[in-house]
């Protein structure tokens, strides 16, 4: 069930030894232009023999996880002539790893899929796990599968001409990590000063041991990957409605203020002590004070509502307990959900 | 994995638990406006404490397993507030419980499906084993899912009503079993006369006996399953080319003229005696003289090359050895295929 890891050199190795004995009919890339640019085409640079392929690009952004997309694509692997036995390659970021895995699992009833995924969210996130899916409207991976790929690969390289805010953006998912997992690691974490430095490839290990960790104990969601989820409750909300308003946040900088509000409930509802509430509170804010919610609350509420979790009438959040540790579907009233996303508005 | 199956007297009573233990937040049921009256209608009279439903209607014919539909259903759900734990009943035939499936199987990805096949080729073949999905244009489930409903509930009082030509569609598919797996129920079903009588209970569960049995052994179909595809390789082709023509065939009258030319195929490349072809044609023949293939052999040949189970170049079939026995992946060349799609056009 879970993918195959390989990082860096071991990467391309593998690669093309993957598809040497797959024998596939056909290998499709997809990407968008900015992957197509800095990262399929000095790939393609370094494979042999690769065979017959083609490219599918997409717009890079959000939008582009759509139904009208997904259509398209399924039309262009339809009159490619992909058949059962194809490939698909997905190389970009979070995007383009749950559009492409939700195509790939779609499209004659799945075909082999794997990742390149090249932003620091995606590598940590997006790209393992196996959540694939699309938005609809605004409403995120409203529609999608459970599928893992078959193989992701890590390379450290593509990090290195990421601008500042994709990043930080990645950044905010491993910081996640830590505080629902491993204090340790979270402590390492605020050591850096991810202004200057990249999280180094020890780090991204540790983020992806602490994901597919949870993942594989429960693939489905039924519990406790539901852990994965904090600060996600809020952080997707504040995403939609900021997509909604025409000003898009990143994933992580949604994600690092849905975490300061989590972390906040945590303290009234999830039994976390609020002087460790509110250091954690503290280094978020420190790195992302420049990060403001868009729109209104009655509109970031009714999303909240609309969260996946939820079971029937009840708002169900992923807590913190203690810094390192996480529970899942606790209860809160609507009432704090509203206040709390009444401070981050004006924080 | 595979499904509870239930008929008749029990499925109502185990459709009552199954929705008790359930505790679902909402149940959706998906229907056409012909089971919606004839099927769903009087089965509500029958339910005691439903709880909390909507019902999703769609324009019957296979048109609806669009990509357009899929959409609005999806939108449809969300609209309405299905979350995770809602469950969704699909009251229909094929149309119904593939795009239905496809459409749990997706949403927030994956909720809970139950099956109540209201036709005799959904009762023994579409509801059963799993395949889900949709059409892109005229491409037969060119899109779709490997899923299994929890549940399938078999009504035989549903095939009563039935016009005739649906009963010799689904009747069509069980000759297929036959053909495939069991010279003797083969034989039992040709000795029925299938313009005045419906065939037994017994015959159904016979069929999805071999059906779920096949299943169950290669649910993705890698190998064996591919047993199943007999007559469908052609079938698919000449229903495609026929709906492209808006002259659309019954999925059953159409694999009636597949088996034909593949029993022609079989006796070339498959192994299976002469004579036992063409009495064998001759059965299908007599019940199915009055369907012709509509459209151009090229066309009708285009399809066939782009059917899910080849490989690259080679066209591969689905062959009988024997009456009741079959064999997979047999490469036929291209010329052969034309000559039994020429003949089929001029029989």
């Amino acid at each position: 069930m879970s993918s195959v890891l390989r990082y860096d050199e071991e990467a391309l190795e593998d690669f093309q030894e993957f598809l040497r004995s797959g024998s596939f009919t056909k290998v499709f890339f997809l990407v968008d232009e900015n992957t197509h640019e800095h990262c399929l085409i000095p790939l393609l640079r370094e494979i042999e023999e690769i065979g017959d392929t083609e490219v599918l690009e997409v717009e890079a952004g959000e939008e582009s996880k759509s139904p009208e997309v997904l259509f398209q694509l399924w039309m262009a692997l339809s009159e490619l002539g992909a058949d059962r036995h194809s490939l698909l390659v997905n190389v970009g970021g979070g995007m383009i790893c749950d559009l492409g895995g939700f195509l790939a699992g779609t499209y004659m009833r799945g075909i082999a899929v794997v990742h390149f995924p090249t932003s620091l969210l995606s590598q940590v996130d997006a790209s393992i796990g196996g959540k694939t899916g699309i938005n609809l409207q605004h409403l995120k991976n409203k529609v999608g599968l459970f599928l893992e790929a078959e193989r992701v690969y890590l390379l450290h390289r593509f990090l290195e001409t990421l601008p500042y805010p994709e990043v930080r953006s990645g950044y905010a998912e491993m910081l996640k990590h830590g505080l629902i997992a491993d204090r340790a690691y979270w402590e390492q974490l605020i050591s850096i000063n991810i202004t200057g430095e990249l999280p180094s490839s020890q780090m991204i290990r540790s983020s992806i041991g602490i994901k597919s960790g949870v993942v594989q104990q429960d693939f489905r969601e039924s519990g406790l990957r539901k852990i994965l989820n904090f600060g996600h409750t809020l952080g997707h909300a504040l995403e939609t409605v900021a997509l909604e308003n025409q000003s898009p946040l990143l994933h992580g900088e949604a994600i690092a203020l849905g975490m300061v509000g989590e972390l906040l409930l945590s303290s009234k509802f999830g039994g976390l002590e609020e002087s460790e509430a509110y250091s954690a509170i503290n280094e978020i804010q420190n790195r992302f004070r420049d990060i403001r919610p868009i729109g209104d609350v009655d509109r970031q509420f009714e999303v909240v509502r609309q969260d996946k979790k939820n079971r029937g009438d009840s708002l169900l959040f992923t807590l913190l307990s203690g810094l390192g540790q996480a529970q899942v579907d606790i209860e809160v009233p609507e009432q704090a959900v509203r206040e709390v996303l009444q401070y981050l508005k004006s924080w």
